[in-house]
């Protein structure tokens, strides 16, 4: 194929739906040209126009960002960007190609139409969520761990085991998950204890988003479990009666304050004097699937 | 200043709080070209590895995107992109500066130390976080709206009005925000209902993240408020009786299912038979602020 005639062929692209094309990945990559890739990509924004399609994505690899300044230059803009993915291949998600070892850049582009001038189009992420653990066994003993690396004002905090929930992973599967990771201890999530919300901060990084912390009160698999700490991360991990744990709480953060206030509603939880909501399961019903909600107990009609 | 010796001289950058360097966007767009980036770049990657920097963020904005190709080059990997900013100017936000018509992208990148060769960056946002707010005032009626671009399937539905968090914005605070936007009713938020988790799918677009669905119980500012619906997004709106709402919803959303569910836990809630969570803020108390927390009543103690 010349170059002339591949210049001429719009990029390969499927539908969204909402009148809009995804232009497929693999006919970026064979453009052998930043000329080739702009002439292809011209084309193609004729043609969708043409044919009133309206939101145009572009996902670009970091093998090719020489591909962004002509994609801006035609009108595209930057919408999000993801960094390489450095989860190990198994049998669900299989290794990372070579060609996302720099990660990728999706840039969208907005063709107006009858519906008005302004783009629709969604913006990406804007909040991470973090979760703590109460792991608390029949012995009301709590599941406490120290970190390695946290700010000067924490250090020897007996806290929760805490983690950041991933895409697509429910926040009560967290907290299991990131349980299990730091001290070995395999539990169950019985209840949302409560949230809290922040905003850009120092904890938050350079490009500081929203945050929404999600308190979980678990209980232990089994009554005797075994700690098997992750050296990395944690410092130190063991078992500790709830009131002690409160009291070494109490001399670093003051009773009335964030961590400590939700670190004592997981004790009354799990004492049953504090209500949390349930974890449950629904039916999406107009579309296919279910999805987890958290909801207090639901009134008896 | 020739040419040669900017291209000696490192970027300009300030110290993050986890022995990182967030690199000066002054510095970059003073950079003459792509060679002068390149060279002032690679100087101040030698020279913070010499000091034990770890962590080194860089936003490129959509004015200088030949400078990314050479970023990743270096040894950068892309970390998350933003679109260009649309919200107009006022006093607390001035007007977008022109570089940032096309957005911004930002790389990261990461000096192995004693810590360990694995960054430890922070992931970037994973969440979008949308609201429902169930308004219902003192006569039981519950204000309802018709979108006007939704699924198919959901045409003709009276639903609670709905939106999305921004960044740096309390839930709760976006209920009342977008309760005002689409009906013109000003509104108090008065109890979390439920929250709900849902993964990508064909509702969050074709890069689709996590998405966390907050349902507030709200209540109007005033006994007797007029509806000033907004055009473009809304195509109906008015108070609707609780059981007429909840019936006409049942037609077309099975009541074992989801929107069903969290609409009639809304009705409860106002009718005093379900909890939900109250609003409280709290101290954060290891450093300065407060935080927004939504929590069950605490137990007297």
């Amino acid at each position: 194929m010349s170059s002339c005639i591949a210049s001429c062929e719009p990029l390969r692209a499927k539908d969204d739906i909402y009148q809009g094309k995804i232009i497929d990945a693999h006919s970026v990559a064979e453009c052998n040209s930043q000329e080739e890739f702009t002439a292809r990509l011209a084309e193609s924004l004729n043609t969708w126009r043409r044919f009133g399609r309206r939101g145009i994505w572009l996902e670009i690899s970091g093998d090719h960002a020489n591909f962004v300044s002509s994609a801006l230059r035609l009108g595209f803009v930057f919408h999000h960007a993801n960094p390489p993915c450095t989860v190990e291949g198994s049998e669900d998600s299989p290794p990372v190609p070579v060609s996302n070892s720099k990660g990728t850049v999706t840039l969208s582009y907005w063709i107006p139409g009858e519906q008005g001038v302004t783009s629709t189009l969604p913006s990406y992420a804007t909040h991470s969520i973090g979760v703590g653990a109460m792991v608390i066994n029949r012995n009301k003993e709590v599941l406490v761990v120290q970190e390695r690396v946290e700010p000067v004002a924490l250090k020897g905090l007996w806290k929760m085991p805490t983690g950041m929930v991933n895409n697509g992973e429910d926040a009560c599967d967290c907290a299991v998950r990131e349980v299990e990771e730091e001290t070995g201890v395999k539990c169950r999530a019985l209840k949302l204890v409560a949230l809290r919300e922040a905003h850009s901060s120092v904890l938050h990084g350079p490009q500081g988003r929203s945050n929404v912390f999600m308190v979980f009160l678990c209980e232990p698999e089994e009554d005797v479990c075994s700690i098997v700490k992750q050296d990395s991360e944690i410092a130190a991990c063991k078992w500790m009666q709830m009131d002690e744990f409160l009291e070494s709480l109490g001399k670093i953060l003051p009773p009335e304050t964030l961590y400590y206030v939700l670190s004592e509603l997981g004790c009354h939880c799990a004492k049953g004097d504090y209500k949390g909501m349930d974890i449950a399961t629904l039916p999406i019903g107009h579309y296919a699937g279910e999805n987890r909600v958290y909801l207090n107990p639901r009134p008896k009609l």
